[in-house]
């Protein structure tokens, strides 16, 4: 029966790196730089009150866009924090970034739009995109440092293009997109039925200043702007499934249809755990991927890689062109050779980059780089 | 910007039940019989081994379609308690029964697709089938019992026809569909590309006996049931969002692709609660559901008006047509002069019919019938 289901279903590649995760799993003492989330645990605040919510029943539904406490708390924050103008009736509380990303596109789009895809990227964005029978079309940035050039992005632009993925800081460079690469993006689109989707979800994981938004640079554009966010990556709290849509009140207001059918609500009591983490301090966490970027910036450029420098997120993106194989060969090799585990350009759309996760802790760091460096040698 | 979003969500007609709800919640003194979730809270075992997941650190990602302790605990209870024959790799967990039923009609449906739904029924169902571009073709069962008859069914299937579901117990009837009944479905579908999703999720709160199966009928036809399932109901846990999908391996493996694309997966604590709810005593919460039902039908009976006897779930439909107006006004008249709320069967899809939650204390229900008897007798 598997034929009869939906086609754009059925047309997905997924591109998946979990593939490599599985053979670094059972490749025996494998060093497996490839986490997406957080390697540190969850903050005392968030974990000790969790019982509390329990034990006064917040073990029922709540209102299908999150209760308005949570709705408000979000929207205080990004105002405190980011300058980002948003009523919490702009907010849609979600099961983490991934569904606040598929009500985004899933929500605008119609069979035959066009979706601009700035690459490298991760492959949700273009698995989202093709589940609604739209077209992923792509802007490699690897020749312009990952930033975004606008006579390149304006070639993109027809009457189809539907709305354009901001993804800063990126997954898998780490690169934060620039004032001017957001300028580039304003020009582009505005006055045009173009929605702006920023995945947000890394920019509290940054090494210098804060991450220019570009909700907050060109308010004047918030009609066609969604900002999707998350509290996995800033708090630790994959597991836990929380993240949010922010958007004009109108588009909210018909996403959160979308939403009401596809899971309903979140996590009752997760909400009060969301709530205590924005007010939880992060800096400790920041300060420790930014002394494993070091480290990892000091490796790579000793072994004669070439790379751009990571300003936020956990992950680094260099180039392996120079050993003549593809990426996944690269990878695959890399693991059962030197029983260390990173994950191929190829997955994010980027053929001779790896992406190296340093979300681990320092000890493995170090065991990993003597064991990368020896299998570049050996090659 | 919203007229450019996705023309089916823009189409979609929520008919929601939520502003009659709300009607009731700024009405000063209302009793509510609205509830779609019990009004019981969780279970200790449930309660007190939170703390102790978040302390074994399980506040990371999980597996996409949910840890394999969490399907094979799933697929050993469905089949030591109604012998579905499901293995842990047939199994997606979900975001409460909502998710579960999202990926089974988004992951199925192709535009211009048919879905036969017999009515009563939630509005969830038309929805998603909307949201997905195919059409909701209405099965009228109020003539019947709320019974699904063979010749009716057969006379609604088309080349089209992609898909069917079942409810049983039924929101909002409370009626459970007999053997003949699923064998009348059986027989039309047999054969013919035509998935039945049977929405199982009120089928732990019968009050004799078990209610029969589908999937465990006819499990010659796995390859095209799937079967929805939550905790929501069973256990009290509608704000822990936990659900699963049953189907075949290979429909499974397709569904999950969505899944991972929509929310990625589900908490990764909620699951370790789901597994302890699971071998949790449930039939206090039963008995107590089935006093205040054979409260209800007295109190029904007494007034005179008809309903087809509940035998689970926690509702009750009586007939209002006899009072010639419709639903929607009958029930605002009932909030604004007698403070009672119950919920219009317009809003599923069955005019001149009224939903009676007994989702309340008992107390409540005394004092709402009260009110009840006495605005019915003003009419």
């Amino acid at each position: 029966m598997t034929e009869l289901l939906n086609r754009n279903l059925l047309s997905l590649d997924p591109h998946d790196p979990q593939r490599f995760v599985a053979l670094a799993k059972n490749t025996e003492d494998c060093l497996l730089l490839t986490l997406s989330e957080p390697d540190f645990g969850i903050s005392d605040v968030v974990r000790t009150n969790i019982p509390k919510s329990l034990e006064i029943g917040r073990t029922h539904y709540v209102p299908n866009p999150g209760d308005d406490s949570m709705r408000v708390a979000v929207a205080d924050f990004e105002r405190r924090t980011l300058g980002l103008d948003y009523s919490y009736d702009e907010v849609i509380t979600t099961v983490g970034g991934t569904e606040a990303l598929f009500l985004a596109l899933q929500g605008s789009l119609n069979p035959g739009d066009e979706v601009i895809i700035p690459r490298p990227a991760i492959g949700l964005y273009e698995n989202i995109t093709r589940l609604s029978g739209a077209t992923p079309v792509f802007l490699d940035t690897t020749e312009d440092a990952y930033q975004i050039k606008g006579d390149k992005l304006s070639a993109l632009i027809t009457d189809k293009t539907k709305a354009i993925v901001l993804n800063s800081p990126n997954n898998p460079t780490g690169t934060i997109l620039t004032s001017e690469s957001l300028q580039a993006v304003k020009d582009a689109v505005a006055g045009k039925p173009i929605f702006v989707i920023c995945d947000d979800v890394y920019n509290r994981v940054v090494y210098e200043g804060t991450c220019p938004s570009f909700a907050a640079t060109f308010p004047e554009l918030k009609e066609q702007t969604l900002v999707v966010q998350s509290f996995s990556n800033s708090y630790a709290m994959a597991g836990f499934r929380m993240g949010y849509l922010l958007g004009a009140k109108a588009v909210i207001e018909k996403l959160n249809l979308l939403h009401t059918a596809a899971v309903n609500s979140v996590v009752a009591f997760n909400q009060d755990a969301a709530i205590n983490a924005i007010h939880s301090d992060i800096m400790g966490m920041v300060w420790a991927y930014d002394s494993r970027r070091k480290f990892m910036e000091e490796k790579l450029t000793a072994l004669g890689l070439d790379y751009v420098a990571p300003q936020g997120a956990f992950y680094i993106f260099p180039s392996i062109q120079k050993f003549g194989m593809d990426s996944e060969t690269f990878c695959t090799r890399l693991i059962q050779e030197a029983k260390v585990a990173v994950l191929p350009g190829s997955c994010y759309g980027a053929e001779g980059y790896v992406r190296i996760s340093y979300s681990a802790p320092m000890g493995n760091l170090r065991a990993a780089m003597v064991r990368f460096e020896n299998f570049i040698k050996s090659l």
